[in-house]
């Protein structure tokens, strides 16, 4: 795993578009969510076959179990949450001669309370590993957990209380955050029960994502990428039609450029000030404009484009520099590209097609706003006749990427997403990429997964779409998903980008598109 | 190891006398220690020949020093304290983009920065080890840990960071808490440089044993044991005097016997109301009539002795009746007796000493106050002239114990404590006894040194007394004790009275009486 640091990057900090951010940001909503029941671990639907099942404990009696050295219990709190833990408890026994050590465990999914016993060998930090150990010294107590999880189950590990006396426990309570409320918002019904169980489980995936600002995942990194703000924003359209958190993540984009105006892939703005990370993604930062071009179309905010689109421009100057002498993009080690998880194929001429796709919204918010874009629509046109010239290969009726023009689905879902070819040409090119690559082996993530989905509907192509959609995302439902993951790959369930199941995240903003899909492309 | 567990004892509760201790208590004293150096793990002076060694690494320029995944630091603070900790953490490299997650070690003594790695497996909880695990989410941060420590030296592991920054610390502190203070008091000078260091370091491990009560360890159990207040009570009158903290802990222990009269070997006091723990020891117990006869010879406080009084007769009651049809105490197994931890030794001709000890403690005491004492005076006589008969055996001239009639040490320094015999006749068994017994086999707290000890000053064997004192307290001040510890078994370096290293007290009260035997039994 390659991560980037970059070491004498000098940002630009714009307070003006700061202060607008900040004015946009509002209290999150709270919910108080009870334990819904005691369960175990056992053999079911599930990631590795690991599920929970009820335990022969009822939850009424909870209070009735007392835990021991090395006992535990694991509650379920019916579904995933994102917020805040808290619980009683109390000693039973002879007076508390020791303190209690207690190991505390969140988990999105069943599986992660499997592997996190297991030595960390993943490429991510452990310290993303939701647990935590406490002593507490004095008890009855209510333990109350000051840092945030996103979880549905917690399990209670008693590392020790002492031969004396032993725990029980009581009231365990979750504070759940969001910037959203579930129940304010009338999901798209697409007469399928299983598309609408896609639908709902996509409500509640974006909801936890939904917090100080889109998160990518509330679990790990906790962070405002580009990437991810376009999918989020996009299913926000559809579905709780928050105006205000777009806006603010794109002011905090917009407001921390570096000073020659690339625009960083991802934000921290949980510090006192939002700090620009020092990764910077080709494809992220051409999603600015993406994001911005979305956002205007939504609302025609035309003051927020108007601030914001000096920085669209120079991050498409930048953009541009990225040309060789072909009119083609030639990534290089300073901004590569992300496209997917996966890095089994040659993502460049997914980069001239993201370009494109860019450029083409760019031109048009410019149009807008009566900005002279003749220089670049003149950019467009050369690109374009590059890409048909030098990456459509006639003769198969693909796209090739690379110096060894290597045919994958990336490359055509992107080009496809340009519009670049006439829309016959589109939805036979991606009838036959289904034939041709379907069952995908080198696609890892629902991101990918969602572009490919798309242009499956832009090209016209709905039934493969729809079945795309059942057959993917139905497939983490199948593994008992109560929001979607952030890598599924169907022929290998033991996937993680980061060696690890237990540092992945199982409530993922960028796999919670079927709620937009389903909605825009509803027929 | 066994423990004691009542379920069903029946406390009372005077709430007059708990009054009374609570009027007493007084807010501790507070010092800012500094860290003095940066130390690391080698061989040398030490249990287990486990020292530690100045770094490289200068504290000044500690802010200097990035720890990243798996890289530890150990701060030495100079000297044993009792208090708590704080430290300044900043993340250097790129921006913090996961949380730090820091395990933090806080060490008495070098031997537990080795032990606590090793598997767990000793008698008492685990959760005493001194450990926490923290997770940080914003950095920098001062991290205040709010529960008290034990410690010399801290020990900061870097769990995890991410591979994109580190941590550095700065200020590391310590604030130490004692109900007295070092510097106020004159220490008795012997004139010999060794035992002004026992001296010295019995002051220490003292005013760290000295919080809202007679604490038997700040380590662990923190807690007041009868057996230790005692001592600590004798020692404090030698050097801080502190009338008001001994007055205290014995208006909580007459405040709080069972219904029947008994009183509890120890309490805890941390909770909001004072706790009897249901242990009781048949020696402990009687413990409280000696305490309150070594306070009231010290300070004359007929007020203190007259609300006490009764508490101290109903407990002489309880241990009365564990005499048998020959006046001799029968030790069962619902009142078990301490003397030391050591139990391959026959107790039950000290519990009939330890009973004979308090008997005239008591007896003084009900004089003082005009109670008529003729019954108890009689008991006295009973029991001696039973002692004489029985467990003197007038041949060898020792006394023997158990029905069969073994000799061992403890039940000589007992007898020699209640002055059965004349003092000609005591000389002569302690020297004896040192001749047959010495180097002990059997001992291993210096709890029962210290009895040895008084046991040859009070039979006038001066040089003797000296000697061991020498032998036993400077053996732990050669392997580098900074406060005398809760077990010292010199033949086995390696001992613990819980199958632990890890889980020792290396601060342990009742380790602290040479400063008042070196100054009672001065020459």
């Amino acid at each position: 795993m390659h991560f980037q640091t970059g070491k004498n990057i000098d940002f630009e900090r714009n307070d003006e578009l700061l202060k607008k951010a900040q004015l946009v940001q509002k209290p999150l909503h709270s919910k108080i969510v009870k334990a819904k029941d005691i369960v175990e671990i056992g053999q079911g639907k599930g990631i590795e076959n690991i599920s929970l099942q009820p335990s022969e404990k009822k939850l009424a009696n909870l209070s009735d179990y007392s835990l021991g050295k090395g006992d535990s219990i694991i509650l379920d709190f019916g579904d995933h949450h994102v917020g805040y833990f808290s619980i009683g408890i109390s000693s039973v026994g002879s007076p508390m001669d020791a303190p209690l050590f207690l190991h505390l465990v969140f988990a999105e999914q069943p599986i992660e309370l499997v592997k996190i016993k297991e030595p960390y060998q993943g490429a991510l930090s452990k310290s993303w590993l939701q647990e935590e150990y406490v002593h507490m010294d004095k008890l009855p107590a209510v333990l109350k957990l000051t840092r945030r999880y996103a979880c549905r189950y917690v399990k209670l590990e008693v590392v020790d209380t002492s031969p004396k006396w032993k725990v029980v426990f009581d009231h365990p309570t979750f504070e759940a955050k969001s910037a959203v409320t579930l129940s304010d918002v009338n999901l798209p019904k697409t007469g399928d029960k299983l598309l609408d169980q896609i639908v709902e489980v996509s409500a509640k995936t974006l909801r936890d994502c939904m917090q100080d600002v889109f998160e990518d995942g509330p679990k790990r990194d906790r962070r405002l990428w580009l990437g991810d703000l376009r999918l989020q924003a996009l299913a926000n359209y559809a579905s709780y039609n928050d105006q205000d958190l777009v806006k603010r993540c794109l002011y905090l984009f917009g407001a921390l450029p570096t000073s020659s105006g690339r625009i960083t892939s991802n934000l921290f703005t949980n510090f006192d000030e939002p700090i620009p990370d020092d990764t910077f993604l080709y494809d992220y930062g051409l999603f600015f404009i993406s994001t911005l071009y979305d956002y205007y179309k939504q609302y025609l905010d035309l003051a927020t484009l108007k601030d914001l689109f000096p920085a669209a421009k120079r991050e498409m100057e930048q953009a541009l520099l990225y040309l060789n002498g072909q009119n083609l993009v030639e990534i290089r080690s300073d901004w590569p590209i992300y496209i997917d998880s996966g890095n089994n194929f040659d993502k460049t001429t997914c980069a001239t097609a993201v370009l494109l796709y860019a450029l083409k919204q760019f031109i048009s918010l410019g149009k807008v706003i009566n900005e002279n874009m003749t220089e670049y629509a003149e950019k467009l046109k050369n690109i374009q006749k590059a890409v048909l010239d030098l990456l459509y290969d006639k003769e198969t009726g693909f796209f090739v990427s690379g110096k060894q023009k290597k045919i994958n689905v990336a490359s055509q879902v992107w080009m496809v997403l340009t519009h670049i070819l006439s829309d016959d040409k589109n939805h036979d090119l991606m009838k036959r990429s289904m034939e041709r690559f379907y069952p995908f082996k080198d696609i890892t993530t629902p991101y990918m997964y969602h572009h490919i989905a798309t242009a499956l509907f832009e090209s016209n192509n709905y039934e493969l779409a729809i079945k795309l959609i059942k057959k993917y995302w139905g497939g983490m439902l199948e593994l008992g998903a109560d929001t979607f993951w952030e890598a599924y790959k169907p022929d290998d369930l033991s996937f993680s980008p980061y060696n690890s199941l237990a540092i992945n995240s199982y409530c993922h903003a960028w796999s919670c598109t079927p709620i937009y899909l389903l909605k825009k492309y509803a027929k």
